[in-house]
């Protein structure tokens, strides 16, 4: 029994602990079996030293390449700023970790490049970090496409949109709303329906003009003509201002699907002013599970040696994709995938 | 071709032209085919008058008996007030002439007895006006049951919320609140489940003290027991102030049936309030295809010679589980159907 | 009263019998106030016979020519083929007589030009056929717009979906499915949002393969770049098989709306297969109301004196975006709707 | 620091680790802040043995009573079954630990008195377990009745169904279906709208025969009258096919309020059959939220000395209430509360 369970639980180093990291260490710990999270790591040293002692992590590290060295941990997962992860993730991939990354992989795709190359030639496992894929209706409309329930997949929609404006300072980083937002409709996009042939974007600073001083938009609209000729659109936008609302739609030859709700208490309020009920807040509250539930697959593939669920072509593609979209909305006109 | 038409047009009288036979008057000319509205009358003759010439009816009566003395009339539409209809339709069954009436049928069973006496006598058609059971929703619904959709039924509920109290006057002769609203839904529960064998009633003043002054409540809930065994509930308000709000649920061993709807403009508004969208107003709005319908039916069944789809017994057992029910609220105290 | 009532009486004569214009027929005798359908006029002179015999109308014609010279009649109604239109609206004009014409004006911008001079020339009435802006969804949304409930609108979202495609010989003069169904989407998003500065449209055959013998396409996205800098975008489709499906949604700085719905019948369906509702057939179902309320403004406006509440300029601009947006999928390029 | 966090650390006992049990060991281990999980205890010793290996929990017991008497424990959690409680419960209070005990309270009034006395005399805290307490749709919903947003409460309606039935072992000892079900409504009922002064069943066994044998019932319609005159109405079932549904409503003299919903993922399937969505399967996917919540805040106010936020009396009411309606529904007449 002993040796069984040494086998089968995971070691887990965690870098960047910002808003989504510190809730990744709280589910290493309290919520995914099979996992003992052995350090943790901020460019912030204070951060990473207040959640050890809190959560009873027995290291922690300013330095994100001592964890990496760390020859106790058995999969490095990295919340760290975008910019961070290509020297984390080839480092990692060096010293034989199995890598859990989240999205965006990188902003250039140069980078990208080196990092595919990198965990390629060290055969390490690598889940790119795409929650949407692991909530309960994305995944059950997948399974609804693959049933054949709406015959063929001919049009996809997405609609993202976040109830407030980032920081600046996290927009000026972000590598443009396209891609920051944008990239989980994007991935969702090529998992339901293919590859991306083409896009063309529309984009606009209309409702926080201070995003303009940084050259960043607030709303889009981006096309996608995919390489089996179906057709698709997603819309993005940092001004719902009444929720956090989160939708995508795919019709098909015989039949249609819809997810999303925009429904977070089940209360509902009737007075001459109407019939009212409150909305979804943000992403934990709409997509809280769905992160649980990407840990426990990342963790539960590297400890099985499987095949990670999403990987890092998946993370490329998607911000090929994505860069293509951005450009298209810098030069107003359909840009093909491959030419970037 | 001329001989065919006559005999396929029914040539119709109508009594009463209050908020309802109005409509009614107005459905016969414009909205229902194979149709003379050939008279109407009210005891406001005046209202007759200025009806008959809005609408181009060839007579108007101050007396209902003289309307129904008209040997050109093959059927009488009764829309008077309840104490109107026991001498209206039994002067109707010994002329011959085919019968519409508005619930209640009356608000004595004694009258009632009469009334089922001459028209069986006189073998009339008489059709009893309900117009929820030609509602694409309890139609639908009724077709679920027979279809064995939902197996065997076995809990019946039902809701009725008007939006605003009747005038003191209106409620005066009413029947009270359970007789004039509630028996809508009684006549559904027979149609979806079968005779009630018992029933018991709550029910109080509650909003409207004005009420209390004429022995009428405002509030009331009813619980049946059928002769099959299954369970059923009403109940019903006066202060349905979001809006006119009527819906009714069949459970079954297999799964159930919910009918129903709150909203009346397909625009939902979402802001930091809340995901708001508007309610149905009154009953005309739920309903008025279904009045339209219920005409229809009425009309074609009189020329084509078939049964009508309620008939007088059925305006009698619902007006005897009302009484049942009212008596029960009164007593406190389950009270048998057949005991009344 | 007699000389108060003959003017305010709008003498109709009705070009076109087909699927929509018989329906336009029933309104006018039965739905429509202070109207006299005088005249009915079709190609097919045997629609235009049975149907004057049907309703009572006391004129009908195979020549719509010969309906225009009617000097009884004030009004004129067009419900014909599309490339019909001009030269019944060009000799109505010169007859002085108001026009309502059905959407699309015409597939050709000279011949709308001609159109346009024509009627300015007389001076007559003329009014647009667009019916969503008479539903009851659109109606408060446009009203809450105009209140500010949602701040400035900042983006405009539209997807039409037909349950079935047309026939091929109807869509052989349709002018494409981005004219022939997206145009009602078009005069909307102008109604709500403001002149469109630039499109573009990618659309494929993907559900029905025949439509490409004649050129048509049933599936397109067009997004649209507004003169004022908001964004747009309008999807269609032939194969929403499910139902009737016409959505739209209007994001502003302060909220958003949401129009459309899925539901036909009041009944929902709880099995262990799931929750289940029916859907709108088609849209008669969905805008039959829309289509009586037009026509009583159209009938209201030309009685009393007033502006067409939709004009014939709504009509060209609506029919140039239509064309950008149509040549922009041709061409894959986006498309300055000026240039058109 | 040190001192601080000792006193501020709850040592918890659980007894009991059947269903639920098992659940909250491991929310105290995993989900609930300031505990420590120091014993488990179970009737079948090798439940608790396992569970403390899995868990780490320091002790464990087959004997109840061998736990309650463990010095280290501040508070004993009394999730065993409901013949149990009586027992434990004085045990505990005796030994001056803080109780927190799952519905029903007992199934029995005298026990109950016994209970309360014992809980009286040690002055011990005591939270009587109704996890609807905690579900943010009735949280919302008592906020929006307390600041007046319906005005005064005047009808209560509330309906639970399973989606299948217990195990006829289980039902025997359940004190009935109202009892077993129905207490969290009565609950509800109290927190919502007041005392109750009578109470009237209807009830039958007519999806499972089976349960006749001991004595169950699987349907039941309980209409309640309230010591402020309103009106209230619970049905049960235990023939929820589709799925667990729960659903409560408050009409009010100013509006109403709706809790409860049917879908349990954010997906919508649109085809020819219908616009079809699922359902909630059972009580962990409705109520998981709300038992953690319940368990914090049960562990909040005992760290922090306040009042247990529902008490004994309020499991002795709800009980009184639930055995006046039994026994209502098996006589058949209308039961005064305070007779029981």
């Amino acid at each position: 029994g002993l040796i069984r369970l040494v086998i089968l639980v995971a070691y887990i180093g965690l870098i960047g602990l910002g808003r989504l990291g510190r809730i990744y260490a709280d589910h290493f710990v309290h919520r995914i079996a099979q996992v003992n999270l052995m350090a943790v790591a901020d460019a912030q040293g204070q951060l990473a030293e207040s959640c050890a002692q809190e959560l009873g992590v027995p290291n922690w590290y300013e330095d994100s390449m001592a964890l990496v060295a760390n020859k106790d941990i058995d999969a490095v997962v990295v919340v760290s700023p975008t910019h961070t992860h290509h020297d984390i993730v080839v480092a990692a991939a060096r010293e034989g970790k199995a890598i859990f990354c989240e999205k965006p992989i990188s902003l250039s795709l140069e980078e990208t490049g080196l990092m595919v190359q990198a965990v390629e030639k060290a055969g390490v496992f690598f889940h790119m970090g795409f929650m949407r894929r692991f909530d309960k209706g994305y995944v059950a409309a997948k399974r609804k496409i693959e049933d054949g329930v709406i015959g063929t997949p001919v049009v996809f929609k997405s609609s993202s949109r976040d109830p407030y404006p980032p920081s600046l300072e996290y927009a000026e980083h972000s590598g443009g709303m396209i891609i920051d937002m944008g990239i989980h409709d994007i991935d969702i996009v090529r998992w339901f329906m293919g590859e991306v042939k083409s896009v063309y974007s529309i984009g606009a600073t209309l409702a926080y003009p201070e995003l303009q001083a940084i050259g960043d938009i607030d709303n889009a609209i981006t096309t996608l003509t995919f390489e089996n000729g179906s057709l698709g659109v997603i819309d993005l936008s940092r001004n719902g201002v009444y929720g956090y609302d989160i939708r995508a739609e795919v019709l098909g030859t015989q039949g249609a699907l819809m997810i999303g709700y925009l429904r977070e208490t089940p209360l509902v309020v009737m007075t001459r002013e109407g019939i009212t009920h409150d909305t979804v807040p943000f992403f934990m509250e709409r997509f809280g599970d769905a992160y649980v539930t990407q840990l426990d697959d990342f963790v539960s593939n590297v400890l099985h040696d499987k095949e990670p669920s999403i990987t890092i072509a998946d993370g490329r593609a998607a911000l090929r994709i994505g860069m293509a979209a951005t450009l298209s909305q810098k030069e107003n006109n359909p840009v093909e995938v491959r030419s970037i």
